[in-house]
């Protein structure tokens, strides 16, 4: 029994999918917080390239050509392996057939290189010599790190200063990449010596992290911000996760039932889902989709559909997601990347419509679920990625009681040798559920309310 | 241009190839070193699987089945890409074709697994329960530790006590699979409590580790240990590196002129290169086979052909071997899998018979081989890794004076992200080429000779 479909390089899809075209609801416009008018082109276009602003705000052209100098970089590790999780299968005994899009053979361990080598690309084609983002887990500011020297950029990575000093590996990484990776809050910026005037021991947070790079790319010539998630221009060069996918489950004769992804702020879960979703539009199937959040950040299961800020300090533009308001902090999970208050604004519009359903699963569980898999499929899965393993173990386990082979695809978005000290806490019993209460929640959102209205 | 040469699941090898069977001049025999008769499968099964025994002194069959179950699990990570170095041969400027065999990808990170799992499904098929060894770099003890679990073995790995401190995500990864780690010198085995309580703050060694899993095996009902290199069937069953390579390079139109391979025990190096030696030996191919050391351990540039002990402490049986000496400590480098004293019997032999060349390179130049192989082909490789790297880019400068457009296969056995610290140091600066002088070298030769005899 075949257990691996790959795709002949000529098969690598040559476009990628944008599902904002062919939504039946559009999703509302991105806000200018000041005027309250959509954003521009000619706005975005100051802190992304400007490629990627007229791809950001595109809702008419379904299919999109990917770049051939990104297409030559993809051929670097693509396509990813589709695999048919037998031994996953087994150790549960469910009938289901389950399905898995490997992505952390991607060199940097993850799926954010699909549009981290498209950004970098778009900016060295205009003329842009620097890139800057933020990182928390690490996952994202690698992938930068490496696209950034293939296109001949200088990469700027601001790390939350608690990951910075607890992950030295994933800095290390981004180094050997060629980045230069600065504890965030730095003296290099002014909302970092704002904070460290303020707070001189604060350890950081991603909000922070975001307004120091974008801060950054704003005060230096010829250099831009880039984002690994939430962004409608980041869901469309994950798109190629779904495309791959769809043709090796037509090699491996077989169509999902159920398409699954851990879900932060949306780049994985819309990467392997939008292509299937095309043909629930159409009519042609009646594929179900299904978002796995954190118990520690259940913004579609508990949060609220409103215009909120991108960011903490409320710098973005407004963007219409389900969110826990931008104030809201997370449980500390070891799942960094899903982590984040809102959803992207297209997903949102999609949950809103009911195309996909979410369950939030609390941390203890993802770990049994990453264990579990690691020792019958044989790779440790990030702590994000256990969050999908652990959804679709509740799936199976109800297609053993009904007997229903139902074809099960999830999307294994990284590899978690990187964090594998959270598997030793598992492991030493140290890890919690890391749940948020519901007047917690309440509170951010009101707060939310009280700033943006009802 | 194709980067990538995978082959489909039914084209994977079904057998290893036994070089022992087609050598010109034989190995010298293992011998008992007490006897200094050969030793016998019998003898050997008292340590290693029966299998694994008899595959051990089999000079005879050329092909050697894989089992099956084996074989599935193979499919798990195999075939391993070919890949074309586009990316490294365009920073060299180089007209060489250079192409790398990619056993990073495996789920443990290395090669290693190729030979873990039939070891630990050959014992399971005796009975066997449990199943022991060392490990240093961490490479080996990983992919025992999965392979063990995958058959439902318990495996306790002997850590050294030093790696054991400084690779906590190495120590992490095995327990994650389900093995017991145990840092050694431990009080589990009369080898260790005798060193603890002579020296109770003894950082350990491989020498030592070794002797403490062996001790386990011996004395424990149904265990057996298990060795990651050197050994003859532990170079078979890595034949299926060099098998799958032959028929990838096919696919790619190209032959080798030269394989690279960087040189331990001679595990990778045997795997990627005896299946194009049989070409070499019937006549029909003439290519070059190079293996790259360590300066801090040159046993072929610089050792000599003895019978010696496979550790240190000369409890295995004597194998005739290029050796450094079983007490020579090499200096101590990143690349903890080629700190080994002595190569493996068959390749020793066809050394001698002037098969292969190697060379000795210093620890810096393998770190800057490995920094622009990461930053042009994307993957971080291991430090032993490196050396192939190292080796690969003097050739391919080489070509560059002289306009040879050269075919360079190189085995790329395992990828660094659990060795990033190594890295770190580098590009601090902080990193010594760490040779060893020829007076220590002659000392530890004349260790040898007084013990054995000239």
């Amino acid at each position: 029994m075949q257990k691996r479909f790959i795709l002949p390089e000529d098969q690598i899809p040559k476009q990628w999918y944008n599902i904002q075209a062919e939504m039946p609801n559009k999703p509302l416009p991105m806000l200018n917080p000041g005027t309250k008018q959509p954003v521009t082109v000619d706005e975005l276009s100051h802190i992304f390239s400007r490629a990627a602003s007229e791809q950001e705000l595109n809702t008419t052209d379904a299919w999109i050509d990917i770049p051939e100098p990104v297409r030559e970089l993809y051929k670097y590790y693509r396509s990813t392996p589709l695999v048919r999780a037998y031994g996953l299968e087994k150790a549960l005994g469910t009938p289901a057939h389950i399905y898995f899009k490997n992505e952390s053979v991607s060199p940097v361990g993850s799926h954010k290189l699909n549009s981290a080598l498209p950004q970098a690309y778009y900016c060295a084609q205009e003329g842009i010599t620097n890139v800057t983002t933020e990182t928390g887990a690490g996952q994202w500011g690698t992938a930068l790190s490496y696209a950034a020297k293939v296109f001949g950029l200088e990469a700027a990575v601001y790390m939350v200063k608690i990951s910075y000093e607890q992950k030295p590996y994933r800095r290390s990484i981004m180094q050997t990449y060629g980045a230069q990776v600065i504890a965030s809050p730095s003296m290099s910026t002014r909302a970092g010596k704002d904070i460290l005037t303020a707070q001189p021991n604060y350890q950081g947070s991603l909000g922070t992290a975001i307004s120091e790079a974008v801060e950054l790319a704003m005060n230096t010539p010829n250099c831009r911000y880039s984002l690994g998630s939430v962004l409608n221009h980041v869901v469309l060069h994950q798109s190629i996760i779904g495309l791959e996918a769809e043709k090796q489950m037509e090699m491996a004769g077989e169509y999902p039932d159920l398409v699954i992804g851990c879900f932060g702020g949306g780049s994985n879960f819309g990467g392997i889902s939008f292509p299937f979703m095309r043909h629930v539009f159409s009519g042609k199937k009646k594929t179900k989709f299904l978002a796995a959040e954190p118990s520690a950040c259940p913004k579609f299961t508990k949060g609220i559909y409103h215009y909120d800020f991108g960011d903490e300090a409320g710098y973005t533009p407004l963007i219409a997601m389900y969110t826990l308001g931008h104030t809201f902090q997370p449980a500390n999970i070891h799942a960094g990347g899903l982590r984040y208050h809102g959803a992207g604004m297209i997903i949102s519009q999609l949950y809103k419509d009911g195309y996909l359903s979410a369950v939030d699963i609390p941390q203890t569980e993802t770990f049994k679920a990453g264990l579990l898999f690691s020792q019958t499929e044989s790779i440790i899965p990030a702590p994000e990625s256990c969050h999908a393993i652990a959804a679709t173990i509740r799936e199976a386990e109800k297609c053993k009681k009904t007997g229903e082979e139902k074809v099960i695809l999830f999307n294994l978005s990284g590899h978690g040798l990187i964090d594998i000290a959270a598997y030793d806490k598992y492991l030493a019993g140290d890890l919690t559920d890391a749940t948020v209460s519901d007047e917690y929640i309440q509170k951010s959102i009101a707060e939310l309310k009280a700033k943006l209205g009802e």
